[in-house]
């Protein structure tokens, strides 16, 4: 078997095709690269979930390793996130040991919709969400990411509540019991990431003196590592007390050591129930706890992965080989106990920054994940919560996006509102709900803009000074939303303008359905009653044929300007004869006269 | 206040201008006949709807007054109808007294719901129920009515099951339970009522004598008064048969006598429990018990008046007065008992051919119910059940339609789709997910269409023989779910036809949202860099404000084929001196060449 054929399993074997020492080692320092950044998210991840911080970890190895075998773009690094550990921790607060149960299963499920996604070509479904909802969305998500923070920031103790308002609320009330170490600690940290990520944008001239290089990269290594600084010179600190016999911080506590256990994931769980006692609960009753969670996971995974592949990969990427490798990923992870994953879009740029120059990096981050369980654990213990706090706030700042207002309210403002809706909704009701309403008011538009095309109404004359009425539609299907809004449109301007005859300009119109045909003819024959001739202007092939079949008899029609001219000046004459024959009928035979005149443009 | 201050508020007022003797007496006659014809119908509807028979009566007469003050077309009557009973009677069945309650609560609520429908100006949501969904729906609707009465048909006892598919097994279960008296007076009632139907159609020529036109008018009532003949004949015999001391057919029993009293609906009700107890429900209760129906009904009933109106009375009816007219029609129904009540078609069309003038036809229809329910309501407790089974299905048999699928068929199957899963899940699962999944596929091809835009690839010359790409989309509306599909067609189409211009052509585009200007944004630069240059070719004012506002930078832009000529024209120039330059670039100043060679059509 080929490498060719090799690949048609496993695509990430093209990556090795002419792969060398030179790209070997662009990879391992792009890999430790990125396993400094996401060893403090992962710590912090994982808390944000409500877990241990071991699982952040357990997180961040599998997928580095399956996207290497199956990924199709060299930046993505694979991992958990903010935002999928947000919607994880609904799950984890039910007591027991539920807690990683509930977000391994929900990985595994993830990655199995993920897979049926990528089988029924589902993956598509994710161009329903626009640009604004997506940043409503992301921004919301950011907001709450960060009020879960706060208390841990300011040294609070306890849980957090589920919602935002009732995040910030608990946080109002017990601001008395803030603590100024962790306080100072935490602010400090924000500040001082802040600013590290600064160093990123010192530009380097290109004619700089070598001395001047150095630093330069030296300013890049310690803004892309800030993460991984600040938690080890913020543990040191907390160390060097704890040495001394004090805890000025509230720390982290013991981390769990070792590389996880492959096993299957948890089909069934205890939660804690009344009276500190448990409750067993079965595979059916754990999928009805994650609920819709379980399809919406993977929604959210595939719009983070799409939107990183496309940004760094342009549209040479398969959307279907990356739901595959993203499914994987979870499905794999979850047999080591993975929360759920996706590509995490600040990682891929610090991969991209670092030069990586294919997936084989994330092996070395891997690598770096697991040497790291077995080796760091004990000193995890000694990380400041509000440290981690830090990282996390400072990373979700970002994700809240106000750029895309400016030019929305300038060309568009009807966009801001499924934004503005998911915004909202996410903040007040939940991320769910916010994503949903959010697609359905956008959607609502694209139903409303064919229910109700824009129409223009002229009244305009041939060169032989017979006037009629051209209706215009601006859209490019006709369908049964419309109906009733086209036919009230014509009516209305037959009031206003007299009954002249009528003109449908369809060289736009490429689609009629079925409903819009007979509601055309229901238009005719009620224009016959009023003496009013309706000409139908462009008609495609397509639609002329939909209505031949609907209306059993033809519709006087008009391919061109100039024979809609030749037209309504027959029916101008057409009509004239009519009044003539109306006086002088005894005189005229109607019949000889009818096949005198030729009103069909056929018989031109 | 002058007539024209009244007609505000009481549109029916308009009906008395020029009112004579001649109206007068044309409406006298047609609400005679339409009496006739609600009179059996609205006993039978009762039965329908698992009520009483005379709750039928009781429907059937506030409708044509409250419409004769507020209506605006002359031949719509409302009153019972076979679809609103099926929908009714799933809340029927509750027992105690619970049957009527549940159904005069849902009229009144209905009424409220038709009432804010009209206030928000929601009548327009009727639009969104396609024709093929509609027959879908009508016809599903047909056979479970057709199949509920099978039951009575044959002289088996007891009440139908709840879904189409149980209550043909019910029958098929107790098939050895039919009896033959009433099987044999089932069949022929409903053989006569068929052939009775056909007199209707028995032409008389214009030049026909003094008696054959009478003839003619004769046959002409006898198939009109169809149902009321039936129903006077076959109870006319089982009355023979009971002074006899027999009774071979299972009879309808008292019909409770007198007009109702005008009281408020029903709040509150008790249904049966366990062990022959009765449980209380509040208000809350029955609401949610009536669930969904409390939208459904109306959006059915405004659709069957909708219809109605439209069909007599053109596009001159005002839906919002209409829609009024309608809530008004059931909020005082419920305070006489009623049930919900719509437009009825059969009985408009009765109305109309028999040749009614203005609304207060429906004053002399309610007065021969009233009528009915003080003097007949004795006599009809001898009405065979099957005869009434007979009504009901020889007048749902011409809901089934099957007239529109050879167009469909013929011209456009996936219209087939929407009506088909309305008509299979209407008898599967209920006709309200029947509806709503029909109504979901129907605009879920909307939203397809707009996301998979037909897009026309062609490669084609200048005049000076420069080679481009031209992508035309055959859709009014760039979205946001269109992006990465039209992206990747580009994308697609440079790999096939190498690296040369892309002309988007916009001139039927006339909206660009957010997303897919960003999108294009998105592609410029992929393409830029592969040197391939993009232009847009006729983009209407908004979607050029739209592109500009979200692109920092201008896409090459023309108006006209002339332009596009020119543009791609210096755009071939231009790539030739870059190529030249790279092998002279010493001899020249790229700065100074630059300026040299304007590429903005600006310029030109």
């Amino acid at each position: 078997m080929g490498l060719t054929q090799i690949e048609k399993f496993v695509p990430g074997a093209r990556w090795l095709r002419g792969y060398n020492a030179q790209f070997a080692v662009a990879d391992l320092i792009a890999g430790i690269t990125v396993g400094l950044t996401v060893l403090p998210q992962g710590l912090a991840y994982a808390t944000l979930a409500g877990l241990e911080p071991q699982y952040g970890l357990y997180s961040a190895f599998v997928g580095g390793l399956v996207y290497a075998l199956m990924g199709g773009c060299r930046e993505v690094t694979i991992g958990p996130t903010a935002l999928l550990a947000l919607m994880t921790s609904r799950h984890t607060g039910l007591g027991g040991e539920s807690g990683p149960h509930f977000a391994i299963l929900l990985c595994f499920l993830a990655g199995i919709v993920e897979l049926l996604m990528a089988v029924l070509r589902l993956g598509a479904l994710v161009d329903l969400i626009s640009l604004p909802v997506t940043v409503g969305f992301t921004s919301a998500t950011a907001l709450i990411i960060g009020a879960s923070q706060l208390k841990a920031l300011l040294g609070i103790r306890g849980g957090s509540g589920s919602g935002f308002a009732e995040t910030i609320k608990a946080v109002v009330m017990r601001f008395g019991e803030a603590r100024v170490p962790d306080s100072i600690l935490g602010f400090v940290s924000i500040a001082i990431l802040l600013a590290l990520r600064k160093l990123k944008d010192v530009k380097t001239p290109q004619d700089a003196s070598k001395g001047r290089k150095a630093l330069g990269i030296t300013f890049w290594v310690i803004a892309t590592a800030r993460n991984a600084l600040l938690v080890l010179i913020t543990s040191s600190i907390a160390f060097y007390f704890d040495q001394n016999g004090q805890r000025p911080f509230i720390l982290t506590g013991t981390v769990k050591s070792g590389i996880p256990g492959f096993q299957l994931p948890p089909f069934s769980t205890q939660i804690s129930g009344a009276n500190n006692t448990l409750v067993d609960l079965n595979f059916k009753d754990m999928v009805s706890e994650l609920g819709v969670n379980i399809a919406l996971v993977p929604v959210i995974a595939v719009l983070g992965n799409v939107a990183i592949s496309k940004a760094f990969g342009g549209s040479g990427i398969n959307p279907t080989k990356e739901l595959v490798a993203l499914s994987l990923s979870n499905v794999f992870g979850s047999f080591f106990s993975s929360i759920p994953v996706t590509g995490s879009f600040s990682r891929s740029a610090v991969n991209h920054a670092s030069g990586v120059k294919t997936p084989i990096g994330g092996i070395y981050t891997g690598t770096l994940v697991l040497l790291a369980l077995g080796l760091l654990t004990p000193y995890f213990q000694y990380i400041p919560k509000a440290a981690l706090s830090a990282v996390i706030i400072s990373a979700v700042i970002f994700m809240i996006e106000y750029e895309v207002i400016r030019p929305l309210w300038r060309c568009n403002k009807r966009e801001l509102i499924p934004g503005a809706v998911t915004f909202v909704l996410s903040l007040v009701v939940g991320v769910e709900l916010g994503l949903l309403a959010g697609v359905l008011a956008d959607l609502a538009f694209v139903v409303y803009r064919t229910a109700r095309p824009v129409l223009t109404v002229d009244v305009t004359s041939t060169s032989t000074e017979v006037q009629y009425i051209v209706i215009r539609p601006r859209h490019s299907l006709l369908y049964f939303p419309a109906v009733e809004w086209v036919r009230n449109v014509i009516s209305k301007a037959i009031k206003k303008h007299g009954n002249i005859p009528i003109v449908l300009d369809c060289r736009i119109v490429h689609e009629f359905d079925y409903t819009a045909a007979t509601g055309l003819g229901a238009l005719r024959k009620e224009l016959d009653a009023k003496k009013v001739p309706l000409v139908v202007l462009g008609a495609s092939v397509e639609v002329r044929k939909m209505l031949k079949e609907t209306l059993k008899s033809t519709l006087l029609e008009a391919n061109s300007e100039e024979e809609l001219e030749v037209v309504l000046q027959e029916l101008c004459n057409e009509g004239k004869r009519a009044e003539l024959r109306e006086v002088v009928s005894p005189l005229l035979s109607p019949t000889t006269d009818h096949q005198k005149v030729p009103i069909s443009i056929d018989e031109e």
